[in-house]
């Protein structure tokens, strides 16, 4: 099994000071990375009957889409407000400093189908558990939530006991 | 070869009033409708050799990044200001009112590689061509600009003319 953390680059200070930012896109340059990801990511979902796969925007929607189409299943995104052009659920969640809002379809989920809840990195697990919950309130099962990278110290798994939890890369 | 138009969804009057926006969501949710349509970019695509395909921010990560991984190719993002960690290269485009800009890592892509532009929508063609001069100044080939629909009547591609331009589905 390739190590995949090699092809993650670290950005100090950004988006600002005192943040060490894993930067993904070394691992997106390279086929045989991506390969190696999409490898990874289907041994943790193993033989899992899967009908959608909900990626958050944006850089949910890289990996996201990859296994969707790996998995036989369908790719649902969950965006900012605004720009989902249908008739949509939305929530709102608590950021260090204000709030910000999850958006998606009300018909992109059917009740009772099979979800993989995937975006690129599970920080603080605020994100993630607004997706889910929207995700829950459609009447659907959330079979993972997985992430290429997840910030242990930032104890985002917390906020998602509910749910089997899996990441690529731990830091 | 099958129609990939009855898997888009018009709705009117979005994001303003008088726009029919055409929403791929329900193309996205169907496993068979993206297998399709990535067997349609490929036979496009034909037997090119591609080093990197270029998506742009957000719904260019979705094939983007499917395309990248059959072809064997690495994935690169263009992104809104701000968004990527690294050194960049931007360029600032014109809207209808207003300005805004779009930027790649400088690391991303290397001299003489072969280039795939992708997109969801090309419409008026400001924001691709954007992204086709960033591409250019880093001395790359652009192979094809693909895109999954195209609003003909906005003559997108009159601002592409220096570069091959498919897409499945044409307004």
């Amino acid at each position: 099994m390739t190590d995949l953390s090699k092809y993650i680059r670290e950005i100090p200070d950004f988006p600002k000071v005192g943040i060490q930012y894993k930067d993904i896109t070394p691992l997106l340059q390279s086929p045989e990375a991506i390969k190696e990801a999409v490898a990874q990511f289907l041994k943790l979902i193993g033989n899992e009957k899967i009908d959608k796969v909900v990626g958050i925007e944006s850089r949910g929607f890289l990996f996201g889409m990859l296994l969707a189409e790996k998995l036989n299943a369908g790719f649902v995104p969950i965006r900012k407000p605004g720009k989902l052009p249908a008739e949509t659920y939305s929530e709102v969640y608590e950021l260090e400093y204000g709030k910000d809002t999850l958006e998606i379809h009300c018909d992109a989920i059917k009740k009772g189908e099979r979800i993989i809840l995937h975006d690129d990195v599970l920080a603080t697990g605020g994100t993630a558990r607004t997706a889910c919950n929207l995700v829950k309130k459609m009447g659907a099962e959330i079979v993972q939530c997985n992430f290429l990278i997840e910030l242990e110290f930032l104890n985002g798994r917390n906020k998602l006991r509910s749910y089997p939890v899996e990441s690529l890369l731990k830091y």
